[in-house]
């Protein structure tokens, strides 16, 4: 008796009235209210579909039962939906006036009216009825043994049109399955624009059945089949999501001239015997794939016609593959070195009135520009192709910042006012490993600047950037998410919804709920961890990943040599990620002690040195058995050496003089072990200077 | 200088002479021996390939210094391996007499000689040299600081050639990467037949392109296209791995007649009007994707010449896309039923004199030789379709034994007895949840039945079976793996080779390695856990998962009807496993204590009940906020009462009664919650009657 009291209890705490601060919706929708009572989730649970959807919706609508279902084991009668109204009376009500189309300026809007009867979600398009999809399997609520669907209506649309992730799979190949997942992973935050960044220095990843010779010699068997690619277009387009490939040139093309050495800007001089019979052969350049990380030189010959004729055939085969109307051509990190030592292109600049080699790669990137409208495609690329020449077409993707000594989004404001459609991604490099705050609090839009309505349209949203020098299949997700669903919110919802604290307690719970859609940003945690503790159950080697992040910006692997394509990425660095959890509650944690040194809080921070401490001790007895715990060590000893004196200093009783302090303190600001930071170390430094 | 001496004294016990008992090698080789000394993995370690192998061996070594490198963190210089002779100074050398062909009886032995200052795999293929560079990966050892291998010599080849694992992707659809990462697990226990079990009354998944229907309307667009399938069979073969389809004829029909109703075996008669003007009509039966578990009539009309143009054009399709010699035509579980009550049939029957419908069967099975032949292929089917009049040629597949009411593979007896080449099955389905000595204990070569050498010779060896009524590819490896990799010795190894404690302590690290090819079956059970815990922290969770099991044999959804083929397979009863961990530690406790009733042995038990006490009471407080924990509490709760009685008796203090004791235990061989049964029973009756 004394437990079905508790559990009745417990059930009518639970469905009291849920209110916004507990919802875990991302992106926030735009207008959003909460009604009383709720919508009881049965196993009869049924969906029906009305309206001229796209058939994506069949899709949709069967694999939202199954989640649901997979999250509640309700074990729901209904199967498979492929067709319209199979269940007129179904309590889920899904209306769409007609098909979407997977293009930029949809509509996506969607109104999601839940009832404690009945649930109906209608929109223009059936792309806003996915979202409105997302969004109610965001609202799922449990008590302790049922789940329901606050009532509430909320009324949503994206801010921006170009709400985009790329991912980099020229650097570190990804695998068919791992490309899928993050596409679910975009729907499921209303993202609607992949960018496939398919060719660089390190591999030309699509088949070419016209070139052949792409894949036999740039790719190390690691490419798309052509099939494959309109296999994930194909399931892109099924979740509302546009498909932009990007075939880097003229820069970034060891891939390319690995197999077509012959339009390559590099010459090679050879003087051949000596005195009369002397003479200077000029030979072809070999090039091999890049296995390192950085800019390289190699260069597509932009006065060679048979440069163009390439290109022009390549895009003849690799556009028809793509529906949408975008198609990025690079034109990024070009230093022109091959360029300035090649007589021949210097001959050419002169002849045709190009005063430097910006205006020469303005040349090569305009001559692009037909044979992609051919295919009724837009040419995009980064900034560099903003030249003074360039056609008001392209659209500019603004990508520099504080790291190349410019202003964030300089580029980005310059297209606007010079006209062209832009796409900010300076601020979303999601590979340097910054926090989510930092990605949160950059908006597309420009602060301090004033823009006309007519340049703020041209600002079409912002795209993530994944970029895998540093990331394999294994590792890439937890690079991915959840940060990125923050950068999602940023793109879809009202530019007044930044507060940092409801982002991070919402994202703590969507990124969980990711995982149910393959995505291992987790899970490969767990398994990496398995590796450098030689299969010890270990604790510790946990605790010391959830106060440690990877170096950040450029500073791993800063020379790009340390780590070649092919070396393992199965270390501790590869484990951490950014927003270390323990750290951000310990920093928390001493921002109140600072703020009020109740016991209370005062224990927090205790039980935090303690646990370093006890961690250090533990590290090195598991280290006796796993070799690549060794280099975690100095790490874990230098935290457990402030924290004892942080322990005797709370307790009042006599700690290190002043010196000893900071001189302890600041090696737990070195950067020189494991490819990590501890990133308690601000905290810690307050609390020596408390 | 204290941690240093101790590092040294570390490095100077764990590079002492390694024992035969502290290697972790499975399926363990026919000869090994021991040498002293050990060879040193630095980052210069390189490979080099001689002799005239198939390319294979490039693609084996690449990826075998991958896993080197990831395990180790070295970063070793090599990358890619792409001809002959390109380091011949490496201190590891393959040298591959011929290239291995991916058929039965091809010579897989190896000679592995590993000596403080240089590696050598010698074999007559490349297929033996992968499998001795499997073999090395084993051999792996490290100190605290650094990684060898211990010199030794190996001398390796296996007992059957015939070393199987089937997959069904008709109940739940797989993946083409949940398939390669299982190849991948294969090849690293040395078996090399993959059989794909791809036609059943659930789904069809093979691409036709003459046949679009079957895919069309049978398949829920889960399907290989015909390049994937080229591309896994590619894969396979790059791991020394044949690929044996299976399109399971004429039973399971069910995912066939939903594409083509008009070669089904069931008739309708209507009765149309009345009296003088009422007439029969014969109609096609509907036929529809099957969505439960079971055995169903559908089943091809064998009287019907349309029904063999159909396979003979299917057979006509997908034979080209496997160039194995063996294809599978099912012919299992044929009722009969739609045959007794269709007349046509009944009169081919009479008219052909063909006594029942087992004659039938080999009359229809007999057809599909010649088909099957003309593109050099071999017919195998399940034991059924070994009837008197069934070709010599045929193989047979054993599969029924207890379960069926027969003797554990009598029809593999008889098939060798009666000159047939055989392959065993049954004690092998490893998708039934039973452990793994179960499975190792069983023996391809029948025990106490006199063999001629000639009929032992027909006993091709054996095959592990996953059926996925119950599996979902977020589930599936945790189904095949480890107990498989315990199969795959039993195949390999010496039949003496049976020390159950040996293998379970060699799983546990062979397990632990398989998940660095991407296997999931330790990870995929945090997630699931995730889920039910509603993403709270719980070891009380893990804990219960660690003494259930899944319900054994067909008694989990006993019915068929439970679960659907598209019902969620993310409750408690898919995170378990058999061989439940701390079960298997329990049982040993449980038998030392019996055995001694020491303090120390005492101590164990005590402990265990304990923390089931402890844990049931963290599950009360977990459930008020994870609904998919409450049907889990009566089985934590029986655990906790009977422990709680037992602490008592242990202790000398006044417990309940015997009757009530009794009451209490046999709660805890409930197999009435959440699907599974606490793998502690039988020795906590031991207790309770100690």
């Amino acid at each position: 008796m004394k437990y079905i009291l508790f559990f009745l209890f417990a059930s009518f705490i639970s469905t009291a009235q849920v209110t916004k601060e507990q919802l875990n919706i991302m992106p926030w929708p735009q207008n959003i209210s909460l009604n009383e009572g709720y919508f009881a989730l049965t196993k009869n649970f049924k969906v029906n579909i009305t309206g001229s959807p796209n058939e994506r919706i069949f899709v949709g609508a069967t694999n939202f039962l199954r989640r649901l279902d997979g999250r509640t084991g309700l074990f729901f009668n209904q199967g498979f939906i492929t067709s319209l109204n199979e269940v007129p009376d179904a309590q889920l009500q899904i209306n769409c006036v007609r098909s979407g189309k997977i293009e930029l300026y949809e509509d996506e809007s969607y109104l999601l009216d839940v009832t404690p009867s009945k649930i109906t979600i209608n929109a223009t398009t059936d792309v806003g009825a996915l979202h409105g999809l997302e969004t109610l399997l965001q609202l799922l609520q449990n008590t302790n043994n049922s789940f329901y669907f606050p009532a509430s209506k909320i009324s949503d649309f994206p801010r921006f049109t170009w709400r985009g992730l790329m991912i980099d799979v020229a650097r570190h190949f990804m695998p068919v399955d791992v490309i899928k997942r993050n596409l679910d992973g975009m729907a499921a935050v209303k993202m609607n624009v992949f960018h496939w960044h398919l060719v660089d220095d390190q591999g030309w990843r699509i088949e070419m059945k016209k070139h052949p010779k792409l894949i036999q010699m740039a790719s190390d068997g690691n490419y798309y089949t052509q099939e494959e690619i309109k296999n994930i277009v194909k399931y892109a387009a099924e979740r509302g999501i546009l498909v932009v490939p990007e075939i880097d040139v003229p820069g970034h093309g060891s891939a390319i001239l690995t197999a077509y050495p012959e339009i390559g800007s590099k010459v090679e001089i050879l003087n051949v015997g000596s005195g009369e019979k002397g003479q200077q052969l000029k030979q072809i350049q070999k090039y091999d794939l890049e296995r390192n990380a950085g800019i390289f030189t190699p260069t597509l010959d932009p006065s060679n016609p048979k440069t163009y004729e390439l290109l022009s055939s390549i895009f003849d085969e690799v556009c028809p593959l793509f529906p949408g109307k975008f198609f990025h051509i690079g034109g990024d990190e070009n230093e022109g070195k091959d360029w300035d030592s090649n007589p021949k292109i210097q001959e050419f600049k002169k002849k045709h009135n190009l005063a430097n080699n910006h205006e020469l790669q303005t040349y090569f990137t305009m001559q692009l520009i037909p044979m992609l409208k051919k295919h009724n495609k837009t040419l995009m690329g980064w900034e560099e192709i903003m030249t003074k020449d360039m056609s008001k077409e392209a659209i500019i993707h603004s990508w520099k910042g504080s790291n190349e000594g410019l202003v964030a989004g300089k580029s980005l404001v310059e297209a606007a006012k010079g006209g062209y459609k832009t796409v900010l991604s300076n601020g979303y490099y999601i590979d340097l490993m910054y926090g989510v705050e930092d990605h949160y609090s950059m908006d597309p839009m420009p602060k301090n600047v004033t823009l006309t309505n007519e340049e703020k349209a041209r600002i079409l949203g912002g795209e993530a950037a994944m970029w895998t020098e540093l990331a394999t299949s294994a590792t890439i997700d937890s690079r991915i998410w959840p940060r990125t669903a923050a950068i999602a919110e940023r793109f879809w919802s009202n530019e007044n919804v930044t507060d940092i604290n409801s982002l991070r307690k919402r994202l703590k719970i969507i990124s969980f709920r990711l995982e149910e859609l393959g995505l291992t940003h987790i899970k490969s945690k767990e398994g990496l961890l398995r590796n450098i503790s030689n299969n010890q159950k270990s604790d510790a080697l946990v605790d010391l990943s959830n106060v440690c992040e990877p170096l950040k910006g450029y500073s791993r692997n800063s020379e790009g040599t340390e780590y070649k394509m092919y070396s393992p990425l199965t270390l501790f660095a590869d484990v951490c990620s950014p927003d270390a959890s323990d750290a951000i509650e310990f920093n928390q944690a001493v921002a109140d002690f600072l703020n009020n040194k109740s016991l209370e809080n005062q224990a927090v921070i205790v039980s935090y040195l303690n646990k370093w401490i006890k961690m250090d001790s533990d590290l090195n007895v598991l280290s006796t058995n796993a070799p690549l715990v060794q280099s975690l060590l100095p790490l874990s000893k230098s935290l457990n050496d402030i924290a004892k004196q942080l322990l005797l200093k709370i307790d009042k009783k006599e700690n290190a003089d002043a010196a000893t302090l900071n001189n302890l303190l600041e090696k737990c600001n070195s950067k020189e072990h494991a490819d990590v930071e501890l990133a308690v170390y601000n905290s810690l430094k307050k609390l020596v200077q408390a």
